[in-house]
């Protein structure tokens, strides 16, 4: 792979980040997350779970899944088709389209402790609109935060105090630029399973009236903390919001949080929800969702027609293939796999994530390049991969199979590292920014 | 139509109410804002300029055409075409999608001015895009604002100082509930066509580094105020962004700056961009738009292939159309033929805003009245009308001549009211809400 000519999807990225800051629209989409000069970049065609570059070079998708958005896999012919009829009729018009109204009852459906929804057309948006709500609905401004919730002031605000407060909830010193400096210490960060640290930041300022946070991210809740925060936040009046962008839909019809029987007042939801069609989802309480009423929230966009057709036809799918339990099965069933491999290598592997979205770190100081090194061999075999999957229900035994041969010669690789062997030998492209390794 | 049975719209309408804050998703489109009893609310088909309801029932759309999202009619099939054509090889997936780069460059095409290109799915975060960046770029956090820009907190801010801030900006009384009560004074507001107010509130408030303004709504700049504003703007050191989300390939092919020679450092397009598409763009002079490196802005839904996909067929359209100037004539035209039935009727009529967004005042006290008036007579003729047409290119004379003759029946009945008719007497549905008269 030494001095290959350069890919055109390689030469489209280099003309992308002269014209677009950053390259392109999100952070965990850059080449340099993966394998800066030999990741595919752009694609040309995605069905099931196979991408064509732009050289119409086939890929397995064994990493990221558009980022958690096609659980059902690319492509899906019934949600594609759902939507080519809404084109067909009109995306668009002076009037709203019914859809929306069908999907709200639909998430209410779902969620029976929710009694209103309010749709947008991205995550952040979504979290932004919730947070307006919260802050509408109480007097109490102050957030309590836990995890990752997009990119707007209210939560990079955060970072104004000190510029690590994100680090373990997102990635390391991203930078509040940008964000007025009035917000210093509107936003408060507490770490995940520290029932304690929440206690006493909320002890600390009582002006704490939200608490938002992801259900489970990397491990699951211990010693009751989702329910310990529950009564807390019902003792204290303070609004509990779930952002399960990331989480709904992966282990249950619905949110994460109807596995550990907690039930927000205010759950996001938005990823997987359209099956890679453009849709979130703020479902709530009618007592806080009102007061989007008493202040303004509207927007063009979140009338189009695609989002909403997108995941009716996605919820109608997901729960006819019962899509979370395959999906976490396929998840709990790559971790063995992992596991018999490593034990074979001698390697010290652990895992983390919900099942169907896991990963696995190798205990070592040479981590992040073995990591690079998967993604550099993975290549090699035209399979996309680091160390996370998000599982979808395309993933089916000969993929999967295929990835397992070629991890386990990695495997063997980084065995021979432990061993001795020098890993910046074998790398032959760039370490991969630490600044992205936010999961590890 | 006094006591017809309720449509399904209406029904559904009654539904959305209870679930859907606000009802909807977008204020504009509230059926409030044109005839509560009676106004279709929901669409099941769009072609052209014609929009079915839920009960099938094609009515010729003289009013808002998507709020300005349809340029080139509902349901164009070359875009339409494009956009299948997308689905059919994959609308997201974990590398990202060529398009979006294209229509970077195309955008830059068409601005000179400009080098760099973000882009969002809503107009209301590319507004706060555009602010992250701008303020990442200067150490003048204040922002001096002029129109309307969308829902987010930096924009609303300015009515915490006080209530009616925006009012001639946007609506009246809109409440900042739940923006942070710290980001009092960070926004504040100068009148259209007021320089002289522009530049005593950047004298007293030296820490104003952004100037956000539409370049026209209403009425025409004068006075050179866009000319004197860029000046001030290089002198002072302020970042001057123009919101084009409404006035963009309205009456030239890009930002209407483009007909003043004024160049703003950041613009934002949006609406019609995609012919009913979500697609928004920030698209700016490099040493800004840089700074976007230097926060943190993304988002994974900003990464859908549809946007773009539209974004660049409608572009082509637009061109091979002209469509721009084929509006704008339409706008000139419609006024001259309004302006005879006025003089018909006698009746003192006044136009406002760009010809291809032209809106009319009857002045008269009972204006409002008169304008709910039409809305409920042209829906009788099938005919969704108020006193402002967004116009596009399927407004054939077919259906503008049955529209004018619908209208001339109505100046008729308001040259009888001006004479002293009751107006009460006609009104068959409740008065719109002056909340919502935002553009008169």
């Amino acid at each position: 792979m030494g001095k290959m000519k350069k890919s055109k999807g390689q030469k489209l990225w280099k003309r992308a980040k002269y014209i677009i800051p950053g390259g392109n629209m999100l952070l965990s989409k850059r080449p340099d997350y993966y394998s800066r000069d030999f990741w595919p970049t752009y694609f040309t065609r995605a069905k099931g779970c196979l991408i064509s570059d732009l050289n119409n070079k086939q890929y397995i998708d064994m990493s990221m899944m558009g980022i958690g958005t096609n659980i059902l896999g690319y492509g899906n012919k019934k949600i594609d088709n759902a939507v080519k009829k809404t084109i067909q009729k009109g995306n668009l018009s002076t009037l709203n389209c019914p859809e929306e109204v069908y999907l709200a009852e639909k998430l209410i459906q779902l969620h029976p402790w929710a009694e209103m929804v309010k749709f947008t057309r991205s995550g952040g948006e979504a979290n932004a609109v919730a947070i307006r709500i919260a802050r509408a609905s109480t007097k109490k401004q102050k957030i309590a935060v836990c995890g990752y919730h997009g990119w707007h002031d209210w939560y990079l605000a955060a970072n104004l105090t000190k510029k690590d407060r994100l680090d373990e909830h997102f990635i390391k010193g991203i930078s509040p630029r940008g964000v007025p400096n009035e917000l210093r210490g509107s936003t408060l960060t507490f770490r995940y399973n520290n029932f304690e640290e929440l206690e006493k930041l909320i002890k600390k300022n009582p002006e704490i009236g939200i608490i938002k946070m992801e259900v489970a991210r990397n491990y699951e809740p211990k010693n009751n903390f989702l329910q310990k925060i529950k009564e807390l936040s019902l003792k204290k009046g303070i609004i509990l919001i779930f952002d399960e962008c990331s989480s709904g839909f992966r282990q249950s019809y619905g949110g994460l949080h109807k596995i550990y029987g907690v039930e927000p007042d205010i759950a996001i939801f938005g990823k997987a929800l359209g099956n890679g069609y453009a849709i979130n989802a703020i479902v709530g309480k009618e007592k806080y969702m009102r007061f989007a009423e008493k202040t303004f929230i509207s927007s063009t966009f979140w009338t189009e027609r695609i989002g909403p057709t997108a995941a009716l036809k996605t919820l109608e799918e997901m729960k006819r293939k019962k899509s979370w339990e395959v999906i976490t099965k396929k998840g709990y069933e790559m971790r063995k796999k992992w596991k018999m491999l490593a034990d074979k290598y001698d390697l010290d592997i652990e895992f983390f994530g919900i099942p169907a979205l896991s990963g696995f770190i190798i205990k070592s100081k040479n981590f992040f390049q073995y990591k690079t090194l998967i993604t550099q061999e993975l290549l090699k075999k035209s399979i996309l991969a680091t160390n996370i999957i998000y599982f979808s229900t395309e993933h089916s035994k000969k993929y999967i199979d295929k990835y397992l041969k070629a991890l386990e010669n990695v495997f063997c690789l980084i065995a021979e590292c432990e061993k001795g062997r020098n890993i910046k030998t074998l790398i032959k492209v760039k370490k991969s920014k630490s600044f992205f390794e936010r999961l590890n």
